[in-house]
């Protein structure tokens, strides 16, 4: 991953009414009333803190985006990266086996951002809440230097049971997924490319993932015995389950070529094969099964075995290792 | 509040090791194993998300610290950093009466950002954790463009009893306060005047503030009708609870006279006066008790009566309306 570009102010900045020309009470007033709540919200945003009647073990978990380096105001709407941060962070949630209940959300951005795209931001971020059952409990405002914004999502949720780590696929299991595989990815180079027209569906997707909030929880009951949720890729996120498993898992080339092949009239055989094996930000659920467990909805895309003499665990396809690959925040490439 | 300026990289980006040289997973290796654990936390920082044991309605709250706006490289150490946006937290969850029991931390900086500085910031954090009793629950690492540097921290907690709101101050009600008033801006304005030597614990209270975190839980627990931590000034908060509970509350300036005394020699009457009506990030407790109800450790500095006719809820001091003032992120002033 380069390095985030210092940006000249784009159009989220020189439309409209600024944020600066509001005081906080003010901006406040404007957002608050478009969140959701929840009948176990006890206590709503705008005390120090909110409280949220909870049942079961908590989950727990944060995820940020930034201007530039997650989204583009070129491509993305307020509204679309409301949807987004909502929905990769309660993918994280249900990835653990829960449910989400509850959202806190900060912005930090340039006081010349316009309040209009703020508004519109919270509109995407109240709609992926109400969609999936979940209360805004609370927030926080500030500002930052000339060009940037970013939007930092913490989301909390509950267990109905034991949560699905990562670490507990076992030899004989079934790897499978619930949702699509590599469709993110196609959108982001169809923007790149300025083909959006190819295939909408795929941009759609990069724009507002759709994670498969409630295969969470069924796989947990279903007894998975490892989940997440593909945020860096295929490879990358199944050599993650592999590892913390010590296990190996066996990709099947052709349980992949249905996904391929949806991509390949788009961006041709061989990037349609990068986005379904590489591709990030998807949020579709990854799990290991013991075989013959395997829940509606969920579809096999290999197998789990010990590793042989000497062989690290890890991620095969075909029976060929493949490095893990993928999103990387810091390192220069 | 003024726009945040464009920074030029500092000390803490041009020194040691820059954080694009390590990739995610060896930066994680580094930050994870100095963040402390609690015998609640059922699944620690590394899978899709953390999972806690809880007890009781769940206290939830964010608050983000932004280079440039709420700390300057030249004055704050990363671990300054790191304790303070813990105790900022973990006092919001403390105004509300509850126990705080974790936190979720987001590091989005430049990647320029030196290692170094990273891990003095993670001592900082981890230090202020510990010192709590409180978990580190997991959290982010994101790239920013140059210059920028931000941490953000969600404080969860539980409590024992009814929450403790901004609205319940009655009249006949005594307003109180636990901890200290005009530290922290006197330690600012000394750092601003290059004279921390004139009152060094105020400049310590300024980059390390102390909530008095025992004392939320014990004022719900005594009666407390009304609570917040004083981050925005004494008016200005003081203003709010008079205002969400449709009182007037009445300051009384010689209960005061001590505090400003403590500042008086190191800045003079005035701007003692100031700190101590005005001065920001303080983070002690301000409550309101019904008269007999003071738990140890409070002191009473005000009174809580009906409006009289026509007379708007806020507060007065020695029986004179004042406006209140403080923080504010976006107005340019």
């Amino acid at each position: 991953m380069p390095n985030v570009q210092r940006l000249e102010r784009g159009p989220m900045m020189t439309g409209g009414t600024p944020l600066r020309s509001l005081d906080e009470d003010e901006l406040l007033g404007r957002i608050l009333p478009g969140f959701p709540s929840s009948d176990d919200l006890v206590v709503a945003p705008g005390d120090d803190a909110a409280v949220l009647r909870v049942s079961g073990p908590l989950v727990a978990t944060t995820d940020t985006v930034v201007l530039g380096r997650d989204w583009l105001d070129a491509w993305s709407s307020g509204a679309d990266i409301g949807h987004k941060v909502v929905a990769q962070n309660l993918a994280d949630v249900a990835a653990m086996g829960g449910r989400p209940t509850g959202v806190l959300v900060t912005l930090v951005a340039d006081p010349e951002l316009s309040l209009e795209w703020v508004l519109d931001h919270v509109r995407g971020l109240a709609e992926a809440c109400l969609d999936a059952g979940v209360a805004v409990l609370g927030g926080d405002l500030s500002s930052a230097p000339p060009g940037v914004v970013m939007v930092s999502v913490t989301a909390l949720g509950h267990l109905d049971g034991e949560p699905v780590l990562r670490s507990g696929a076992r030899a004989g299991d079934v790897l499978a997924v619930h949702g699509s595989l590599g469709l993110a990815d196609a959108g982001l180079r169809l923007l790149q490319a300025d083909a959006v027209d190819r295939l909408p569906v795929a941009v759609e997707r990069q724009r507002r993932p759709q994670p498969p909030l409630a295969a969470g929880p069924e796989a947990a009951a279903a007894g998975a015995t490892a989940m997440l949720d593909l945020s860096d890729g295929l490879l990358r996120d199944g050599g993650r389950i592999a590892r913390a498993s010590r296990v190996v898992i066996d990709l099947d080339p052709q349980a992949l070529a249905g996904d391929v092949a949806a991509l390949t009239g788009a961006l041709g055989s061989e990037a349609a094969l990068d986005c379904v094996l590489a591709g990030g930000e998807e949020h579709s659920l990854l799990a290991t099964f013991p075989a013959g467990a395997l829940p509606e909805g969920w579809r096999v895309i290999g197998s789990v075995r010990a590793p042989s003499d000497g062989e690290a665990a890890g991620i095969v396809v075909a029976g060929r290792a493949v490095a893990h690959t993928g999103w990387d925040h810091f390192r220069t490439v």
